[in-house]
């Protein structure tokens, strides 16, 4: 048998987040891309959420490389739950290799780690794949797509991009290379769905700065700008502005701080000389000569912002007349608590400007006319949408039909499908799936917390538990203890005395009924659940402890 | 001393939900709205939230009358847990009547109230209160504002408003009466602050008729309208649309199909001869000529919407083919499950058409050009934006100072607040404010859930429980049963038996170091909180249970 050429999504097909990508010919995989995801709401006290690699683990020794395509964490979050148990090389332009080097080093990981540096423009030879790198904008700078070249034929990876017609740092999406490689003829094209719902055109970054511009100018006191930690571009444009408004910036928080540090060494952050500040160095200046930079767009609960706010931080505290700057798209999900993150804002006596009010934000991702022009550039045989939630695929499939390509030969796959190329280069998503499941990370557990635990803690998170215990005489089967009730989550117990009374009332008569052992238990919670809900609607998970001693 | 004149939002005032405002004169109390609210997600099992009314209970015989200004669940739905209480007068326009009675009847609660029912242009006497109706739009029909004469002025409530200029029933907000109660002299103008950060003008209802009408026309198979159950407007929409298009339409769930019943009686909605087919009836015929109408705007995992694109819907299974039209704006909090929804819309294989991709929802709410129209007209003394989060009601403030309305006759209040108008009508904000906490449903029980149980709640979902069970002799010490583990929520016990023998362990540790009681419990508490954290890096709840015998 021939062998065949294989695109198997680990993550991102069917969601945003932890995106990873393979693609395999005759035994070798390629890796694209090791992200994390953040948990969705019912998965409760997961920390983050990573690709299922149980198919590379099997595979370990194949794996010729992992390219990272740009340095945001649902590309690169999972390299260190990964690399510890695939230690395979890693491909990655300068800053993207930055950030993830700031990133190893904090879970100490750093030095056993192979890294190779990759230009924008650059050929990798990963036998049996060639691997050559396009420039793509997107809201990182220094972000790369692949053309991956194999014996039946090029495979063209967008990863995220957008065509920014006048990106903060310049560089734009590499026209030439895509045209370049429509003109030999590309196998098949995967590509960002993200903003597959989203028609015309995404805004360039530098559309921002005129009302950033506005809102420095009407600032009296401090300026403070919220994004993330790997945002280069909007921390460049923010201490451009900050110059020209004779502000200094302060950057706060550690991510945030390490990330500019590198960005700047490596000449990818061009800061004037003095226009940073230490933090401590914030009094010898005015309020209206003060701009801080700092995490918190997501309103997460231990980010710089958020403390401000709340005045439980360290070092700086809001106060009115300070003017804040939430420069970031709610990740769906945490609406909730960027909105309570600006009522306390507000309450602070500061004025916000969000992206309700005022657009200082633009998304990293290429809208539905962008999405057309890459299709019509690379001009695929075969289209398979990634990155984005099953209906972003779809509607990304529906516009690639709208201009051309038939039916057929696109594919709208999820997380372990495997799309397979035979010797004749025709495609078809094989039966056989891989396994690609969540990977729930919590505290140290690694995939440890799957459905049932997350039943359990929804079932407590609801209504709590009671615990009822007994100890009966093994021999006359008198009770010697108890009945003792101990329940959290699920009453307040100073206002529910009767309640309890009642719930030790219902396990004497259970007994009276007689049997023992497990049939006892059986009886006893069965008895209890009722009497439970009846008091209450509640169904509180009831869990009896009977002893015979 | 004089009669103080008091306004005091008891809900809506610093969060969008469970409205309520009271106007107090001389011991007179004049109660505004009885709405609800849906839980928070940090408000863990809870079912409702509805306005904490200790103030009112104190005042009961005080209470003049229960004014509902429309029938939004916000405005209604914390009649069925109040009325029990306080059984006052209620006072409605028909149609809110009708939905308030199609309410009040699925609680068994309607032949125990008292409905009065009242026009748009009304006037009630309700000493020492004069209240004016006026008529408003909104996204409901027969909405009103109210103008409270008051020895010592006159208030208007604007209630939920929009100054739409083409609404699907034909009647304008009333600029006359508003116009002519701003010649008159008003002291107080309390104001609808939702939509205070959307710039400009909210669009009318009927201008997503056109893009209805795109759908309808490029529609295929079915078309499915999922709505909020209240929404009249839309419902209308929908028929007029259908009949356009020679379908007809179904109303699938039982809420949906009481308040058109309601409705249709009432004469506010025209439904042509025939327009309208049970659910039974559909299979005659062709699926183009079928429209549904159901609840799941907002994802709700029990609505009919949900319910059909998960396939186990009773009478109605999505197929490809189908369209499927969302209109609705997400509430906070909902992105998430909307998000589930439409990608198992888009897996089912429908045509879905949702707000990012189209316009086919409007606001019911002002936008800042309207808010600035009212207070224009109403010119008021004072100015008290209500209806919105905290940050809505500063930016409301800002733009009643941008038009003209001093500072310092604009009180930014949150629930509980007291705004007291002396004899010479001079307002302030009272330095006590009245009891107006959150008052949580869970169950029958209103009001035992709060901040200890919620904590428990919140503990119990992150990492679970663990109970450590001890039967120690009460002469010798000696352990006669356990230790014995019982955990849930915390780690998956199949493969965690290391874990739970190290526990175990543990725990004979401890109980070597002697002690006995309350000090063996903590010591036991504490060693096996700290190396079940080594083990984990998770922090169970953790309850031992020894007993002496």
């Amino acid at each position: 048998m021939k062998p065949k050429l294989k695109i198997i999504p680990l993550g991102g097909a069917g969601e945003i987040g932890k995106n990873m990508t393979l693609v395999e010919y005759d035994g070798a995989i390629l890796v694209i891309d090791a992200g994390l995801m953040f948990p969705e709401s019912d998965m409760l006290g997961v920390d983050i959420v990573i690709p299922d690699i149980t198919y590379l683990l099997e595979r370990r020794e194949q794996v010729r490389g992992i390219v990272i395509t740009h340095g945001h964490e649902d590309h690169i979050g999972a390299l260190p739950h990964i690399l510890p148990r695939i230690n395979a090389p890693i491909y990655a332009t300068p800053l993207t290799r930055g950030l993830i080097e700031v990133k190893l080093k904090t879970h100490k990981l750093l030095k056993d780690a192979t890294l190779h540096t990759i230009s924008t423009r650059d050929t990798l030879c990963l036998e049996p794949f060639t691997v050559e790198t396009f420039h793509v904008c997107h809201s990182v700078p220094d972000g790369i797509g692949l053309a991956i070249t194999t014996p039946l034929g090029t495979i063209v990876h967008s990863s995220d991009f957008k065509f920014d017609p006048s990106p903060v740092d310049g560089q734009l999406t590499d026209f030439a290379k895509l045209a370049e490689l429509g003109g030999r003829g590309v196998l098949a094209l995967t590509s960002d769905s993200t903003n597959a719902d989203s028609p015309g055109h995404t805004p360039s970054e530098t559309s921002i700065n005129d009302n950033f511009s506005r809102v420095f100018a009407l600032a009296e006191g401090r300026v403070i700008v919220a994004t993330f930690a790997s945002n280069i571009s909007r921390i460049q444009q923010i201490i451009d502005i900050a110059a020209r408004f004779n502000r200094k910036v302060t950057i706060i928080g550690r991510s945030m701080q390490d990330n500019v540090k590198m960005a700047a060494q490596l000449g990818y952050l061009r800061i004037p000389d003095g226009a940073l500040i230490r933090v401590e160095q914030m009094h010898q200046y005015a309020l209206n000569e003060i701009v801080i930079v700092c995490t918190g767009g997501q309103g997460e609960p231990t980010s710089a912002l958020v403390r401000m706010a709340n005045h439980d931080h360290k070092q700086v505290s809001l106060t009115p007349g300070d003017t804040v700057i939430l420069s970031a798209t709610p990740i769906p999900g945490n609406e909730e608590m960027i909105n309570r993150t600006l009522n306390n804002l507000f309450r602070a006596g500061a004025f916000v400007y969000y992206s309700d009010l005022m657009h200082v934000h633009v998304s990293g991702h290429a809208s539905q006319e962008e999405q057309k022009l890459l299709i019509n550039l690379v001009r695929p045989k075969y289209f398979i949408p990634l990155h984005g939630e099953y209906r972003h695929l779809v509607l990304h499939a529906r516009l690639a039909q709208s201009i051309g390509i038939p039916q057929e030969n696109i594919f709208v796959i999820e997380n372990g499908a495997v799309v397979e190329f035979d010797e004749h280069r025709n495609a078809r998503v094989a039966r056989e799936k891989v396994t690609a499941s969540d990977v729930l990370v919590d505290g140290i557990g690694i995939g440890d917390v799957g459905t049932t635990v997350l039943r359990e803690r929804h079932h407590l998170s609801e209504d709590g538990f009671l615990v009822a215990v007994l100890t009966l005489d093994a021999h006359t089967g008198e009770v010697v203890f108890g009945p003792e009730i101990i329940t959290h989550g699920f009453v307040y117990l100073e206002k529910s005395e009767e309640i309890i009374a009642g719930a030790r009332e219902v396990m004497l008569g259970a007994l009276k009924k007689g049997g023992s052992g497990a049939a006892l238990s059986v009886k006893l919670k069965d008895e209890l659940s009722r009497y439970l809900y009846q008091q209450t609607h509640r169904r509180p998970m009831v869990i009896p402890v009977v002893t015979e001693v």
